[in-house]
């Protein structure tokens, strides 16, 4: 028997690698399994994804781990899945297949990437070998590269890895869910199908991944709040917006507690609308720019001190571009910076709401002034009924139907404007996001999946509900055979305005291109899960969807519910009316 | 009135351009138009896409140029309908928006780069001003930057391009277009929404885009001609394969011409199947390595010169490269290169077959030996029906059921490889495909979208034929409201074996993750185009499916009609087992 120079090199390494196992301090596993125990480590009881041959291996290592695999119709819907998993869980995780699979998702990813959703996707590549060889695989283009993906999603994670030698993998899958941990954002994994089962040793699991962020430096910290406290305490017309940076970075409840303790006006915007409870106290309404509700342009456009905490100034998050105050008066908070009156300093958010928090506990500080709310934060509550149905009349229903433990996703386009308008005042413990920045339609429907089945593994979700309009249902509506199989008793609103309504009121109101197919909604549940009980509902006018919200069986959602809405191709929300005016305008450029 | 330089400057070349204008020499019109005006003259007659607000403007133009503008329900179904297009048309087109829509396509472009179709992805950008204001727009990932997703897409593009100067547009839209038609393959095309409605001068459209090859040099032509002359005609054991790249680069023509002058035998692949004439004299069979029939396979492997047209030596196309044939044997012509026992000379396939056709019309040279076809090419189209209906069976029943003007369209996994046994040698005209280098799967259901209407639009489809697995079908199922909307007609065959039976036979047979949702197939066209006549026909048995073949009615095909075939979930096609155990034994590196 020989053994060549390569092979006894490789069995030395065992017999040390041996050694250390033995003595207890090292763990012998799969490539694989180790990944799936960081996974679970970081709190993800479940996987999504869609099966492919370079991947199935690696499936199996999911379930040996203990953790459950939800796999979906197609890549996008696990993406968006994975998206709404993260949103509730804290993070998320898909499985894909090299080429096809993981570009499908890449729409979900970039959205991820926007919007500061940390989800790792892993994707099953081929094997060192054929990729070594240069051979001509399935899924790839042909040409006996296998990079040009990864150089493809460089563009849209923070931090990513094909995972080709199994001496440093387990080094590397740390140093991509760390970056993921660290920068809230996407990551991506390949890993070959030959790797996923090599056995290695590794003691790394003994040290648990940070998933916070490192202190800020003290003084900074101290002497950058001081400034803070004394422009709160001395300016006269003080406010917060709550903006969507502070949802996705985690710091709601510093910030609710802050505002109880301020008792000044506070606002949210379109991307953190149910992010934070609307009942603390001075709740101003949603701020928009020009889409805000009158009265709150005009007090925000009057006060002289803004604390925004994780401002996202994104267009249809400002009301096309319209939020416009002046650095002079913006306190500004955000996941690596505060920016006080234009300065920036390199301060976490999280650290110095802790420490303004605390300042305003010791009770030690006072403010000048507290402005009062003088206008109606829900403007379209009190809406008329008129014979048909109206979105108006819809969102102001909505919010009096919305109660404590929902989970309420609006998909982009009327439905993510009109629940602005919904009062949430009433509830609390809801769930409720939409996809403000990206504004991808059929997101909505692929993140209530992933929202929906986090709730119910947390035992926190008490109805989930979706609402969505025709056009974006269309893109991704296989997901409710996912929804219907893992029996999470969606209730969804269809509305029904036959055409993509929010592209007709920014260009080509009659145009063919804004007509989509006429489906039959009361067959949805038919066609994708005919073995789960649910119901279906039309509903053209106000008095038969107050009959319906009000139903003690609807309202009680014990099985999928699909409310398809009637409604006019014209009508939309009246802040849409505004914004669509308002993109149009800003396309041509013509000043708002 | 002041004018400042650059004011100036555009004046004059505005004169200039108006001069030209007027004397007949230049035409004026918008960018957008342009484009579509070079579209509709490639034979690009309806363009596929999802409206989105970048591209709203631009869709208008589409219909002014009297292109028919086909929405899809989502983006990858847009591209996969682009590529079926493209694969009967010649080219094609469709349209998305910025992020969400383009990055949802790129599965569908990496399948056209990967497979050499040539289709233009046409993207609604933002304002120019808002990208160089590096403003937080919708659909981008919230940093200002907007070149991110054009980096993307170079690496699944041979050309591509913002055309965010009207100066240089038309030129530009010009080199992308010259690429595709050049490379055959995608090319991008991205146009800021303030960009495609804006005036400008060119005399451009009166050059018609090359779509031809430059021809080849002469002498070298000749001097390979003769060499290829001298092998066919002194060899003992010539035969032809006609393999994929024949199909894609359309030397279809002239490959049937050879081959009934020569009269050798000859043979298709994977990727040709239904691509060429299986009547055209001496038809071995599908040649796929280890996954051929027997015969083909010891045939194969005596000859003594194998004449390959578009040879593409992919896994899937060559029984997962078990095709082994020294390169000793071997002529292989490409788009732009031949290959002759092992010598790259820089010659394009098509000359070099007119001119190999053009030797043996002639009559001067003889061939030595005209091998004999012993041997069955289709040694399972006699097989036994048995109590329950079974793949081998399937095929050979379809076999007999294609008929000449049928359009075949056969998804990736159980189906690509079950039709390769189907007897077509009494059927002419037919298109038929499947996507064997890239294999996503979801792309049959989206490409036969395309195909049938490009069918449809030429009237040269009689009948429109989709097989598909449930699994493939779930991925993009939506595409059937197009399907039923514009009225074509479609017969789909859906193989219900629960769950990923091709995945099963490679790993997991009782895996969890190859397990699907279970849908009523016949509810499809209920929920997805309610207003259009249908039929569905549920089959489990060999002697159901001969009476559904053989009923007149159903061979009319005068509605949309689905059948499901009850399969046996651990059942697929001969051809299938074995390679999907080659599969396997790769992807752990076993030597096969």
């Amino acid at each position: 028997m020989t053994m060549s120079i390569q092979n006894l090199h490789s069995f030395c390494k065992y017999l040390i690698s041996y050694f250390f196992f033995l003595n207890g301090t090292m763990a012998q596993m799969k490539v694989g399994s180790y990944l799936f125990e960081r996974i679970k480590e970081l709190g993800i009881k479940t996987v999504f994804g869609v099966p492919g041959d370079y991947e199935l291996v690696l499936l199996d290592m999911i379930l040996d781990a203990g953790v459950k695999w939800a796999g979906n119709a197609n890549e996008l819907i696990a993406s968006y899945a994975a998206d709404g998993y993260a949103r509730v869980n804290g993070y998320g995780a898909f499985v894909t297949t090299f080429g096809p699979g993981e570009l499908s998702a890449y729409c979900g990813m970039a959205g991820q990437y926007a919007e500061y959703v940390p989800v790792v996707h892993i994707v099953g590549y081929p094997s060192t070998k054929a990729m070594k060889e240069g051979a001509i695989m399935h899924h790839s283009l042909g040409d006996g590269n296998f990079r040009m993906y990864h150089e493809m999603v460089r563009n849209i994670t923070v931090a990513s890895t094909i995972l080709d030698d199994p001496a440093t993998a387990t080094a590397e899958i740390d140093r991509v869910l760390k970056a993921m941990a660290y920068f809230n954002r996407p990551v991506y994994i390949g890993v070959p199908v030959d790797v996923g089962p090599q056995t290695i040793v590794s003691r790394n699991l003994e040290t648990p991944l940070p998933t916070t962020l490192p202190p800020n430096p003290p003084e900074l910290e101290q002497s950058v709040v001081d400034k803070i406290v004394d422009l709160l305490s001395s300016r006269k017309h003080p406010i917060i917006v709550v903006d969507g940076g502070a949802v996705r970075n985690g710091v709601i409840e510093e910030s609710s507690e802050l505002i109880k303790l301020l008792q000044i006006p506070y606002f949210v915007t379109g991307m953190s609308k149910g992010g934070i409870s609307e009942a603390l106290g001075r709740f101003g309404g949603v701020y928009g720019g020009g889409a805000s509700v009158p009265g709150v342009k005009r007090y925000v456009e009057a006060l002289d001190l803004v604390l925004f905490i994780g401002s996202y100034k994104s267009d249809f998050n400002t009301g096309e571009f319209t939020a416009q105050i002046s650095p002079s008066v913006i306190v500004d908070l955000q996941r690596f910076t505060t920016n006080v009156l234009g300065t920036d300093y390199k301060l976490s958010m999280k650290y110095v709401l802790h420490r303004l928090v605390s300042v305003w506990q010791s009770g030690k500080n006072k403010l000048a002034v507290r402005g009062q709310i003088e206008w109606d934060p829900y403007p379209l509550d009190q809406v008329k009924a008129s014979e048909k149905l109206t979105q108006d009349f819809l969102w102001a229903a909505l919010g009096r139907y919305f109660k404590s433990g929902d989970y309420i996703i609006a998909e982009t386009g009327t439905s993510a404007y009109g629940i602005l308008a919904s009062n949430l005042k009433n509830i609390e413990n809801v769930h409720m996001y939409n996809q403000t920045v990206y504004g991808s339609i059929g997101f909505a429907t692929g993140a209530a999946l992933g929202s929906f089945l986090a709730g119910k593994e947390s035992n926190t979700i008490k109805r989930g509900i979706l609402v969505t309009g025709e056009g974006s249902l269309q893109l991704t509506v296989q997901a409710f055979s996912d929804m219907l199989r893992y029996q999470l008793n969606v209730t969804v609103f269809v509305l029904n305005n036959a055409g993509y309504t929010i592209e007709r009121l920014i260009h080509g109101m009659e145009a063919s291109y804004n007509t989509i197919p006429e489906w039959d909604y009361s067959k949805i549940c038919a066609l994708f899960g005919p073995a789960f009980q649910n119901k279906y509902h039309r509903i053209e006018t106000p008095e038969q969807l107050l009959k319906l919200l009000s139903d003690p069986e609807f309202n009680a959602a014990n099985c999928t519910q699909v409310v398809e809405l009637i409604l006019n191709r014209r009508d939309a929300p009246t802040s849409v009316i505004r914004g669509a005016e308002a993109v149009e305008k800003f396309n041509k450029g013509i000043p708002i």
